[in-house]
């Protein structure tokens, strides 16, 4: 039962959180946003994503983002590429690491990207060349790994044969994520298991969302079988229990409440966390998703 | 890394939740929550409390409750009994165990319950007395047992301290609470760890609220070091987040979901205990407090 003395936090609020509100906002807010993080003390954040703003308006203006941004010294920007036209923008765009994504369920990577798998993994072989060539590193995503809304039960080897490719092709970690929050602590240590039989553990990261509110128990279950990174949404960004299919990311507050209470160091400012959580709240006009901010934001007015 | 393979749910809705719910419920909604709640195989009910309604509106009509429900075999149908008072009002009722309080800091048991510790374990000397004579089983709690909203820090010690005076005046179980749900897993783990070296651990429970979402972390953390039996509320009966002060019991729903993921079992089954919850919430015209039961109720509706 030895845990982790350090965890990197993958702040995912400005992409995969923003993504999944409904409300677009302002490039302006999202320079905010971004800047709040990194001065939180945020060592790793996932900043916008090179799609068309056709499809997904919530990222348009992700490369007028990227050249607004503070960029401090020890803080990784990412941008999501989907394709190889979303790596070139990123690239113009002056971003040194990109994330890709692959689905764990043929049903989802049907439904999300319109191919299978092995059809999903041959698309990135040109991102990967790519990055090789200009050095730019790549985190890769696998999504579904507790289950899926379409297919239901994922085998734990079917994501570790994905997560095998993913690191064969060049990523560097791979991020393993309960994409609708089905999953429960049994389910995770047992997939890492699985998963760490063939992959050293520092090369994964965990990906929670809260749609059970089995995020917190997943985490606590990952730390004990030696995974070291996160990812989470500050606010939860991106998750309302109430929405159809995959809501919910895990709240970065809440997360980070859990790992100072274990004495793990993340550096990150919990104050600063939870003004930066709470400004964006305000931006969107939605109730805080994070139960750690919203009681010590009462505590506060108290 | 061995967790028990069963666990005892006691379910404190009727009881700990209804009393923290502003609105009182009519004696008849109360009986059919009961009823509910043990046809969904929940073999532990906190029923009611028997102290004046003048100070607990909510808890009024608690011996008509017990005359009314269904009691089935096997199911343990439990009151509150804050003194010798309430205690013989309970005994009247029939009632077979009651459960008495106290606390782990002085500021709380100081304005909870207007006596210091010491004296508050004094008082129930006259209750276990009594009980002994009638055969009526005691359980005892303890609250704040991580933290404290008047004191701040609780040293595991005291709690330990407390814990054996109450098994050794004749409590059967102690229930170790954290009432403003700000404990961590690590926090967690350290007082049954201290608890534990006078305690056999299978005389513990845990009674955690997700105020900070951390319940479910708490409880992965308790059933590590061997703790069976654990304090749920249906439907997160009791908690609102936005609330001052002692909110937030986990969700019954979420804990199920938690341990049928580990493969432990309760006798509980899943969708008749969010029929109850949900069935309750709309009496009370609230937010299921449940997310399990909200992510259930949307994939039906979906």
């Amino acid at each position: 039962m030895s845990m982790p003395q350090q965890v990197r936090l993958v702040e995912v609020g400005p992409r995969d959180g923003l993504q999944n509100e409904k409300q677009p906002i302002s490039v302006a807010d999202k320079v905010r946003l971004v800047d709040d993080l990194s001065a939180a003390g945020l060592r790793y954040i996932e900043v916008g994503s090179f799609v068309s703003p056709k499809w997904v308006p919530q990222m348009a203006g992700s490369a007028e983002v990227f050249a607004a941004i503070q960029q401090q010294p020890g803080v990784t920007y990412a941008a999501l590429a989907p394709n190889l036209k979303g790596f070139e923008g990123a690239l113009e765009a002056g971003v040194k690491e990109v994330a890709v994504f692959a689905a764990a369920s043929e049903g989802f990577s049907q439904k999300n990207i319109n191919c299978s798998i092995a059809e999903s993994l041959q698309r990135f072989e040109p991102i990967m060349a790519a990055a090789r060539e200009h050095g730019v590193r790549v985190r890769g995503y696998i999504s579904c790994v507790l289950g899926c809304p379409i297919d239901g039960d994922v085998a734990p080897e079917q994501v570790a044969a994905i997560a095998r490719e993913l690191l064969d092709s060049g990523c560097y970690e791979v991020s393993l994520g309960d994409t609708i929050g089905v999953g429960t602590a049994g389910d995770t240590r047992r997939l890492i298991e699985v998963v760490g039989r063939d992959i050293d553990r520092s090369l994964l990261a965990g990906h929670f969302h809260d749609t059970y509110g089995q995020a917190l128990a997943n985490i606590h279950a990952s730390l004990l079988e030696g995974v070291a990174v996160f990812d989470s949404s500050v606010a939860g960004l991106g998750g309302c229990p109430y929405a159809k299919g995959a809501t919910g990311n895990v709240a970065s507050e809440d997360v980070l409440y859990l790992l100072n209470g274990l004495g793990i160091e993340t550096g990150v400012d919990m104050a600063a966390l939870v003004q930066a959580g709470q400004h964006i709240c305000n931006v969107l006009g939605k109730t805080n998703g994070s139960r750690v901010a919203r009681a010590l934001l009462a505590r506060e007015q108290a």
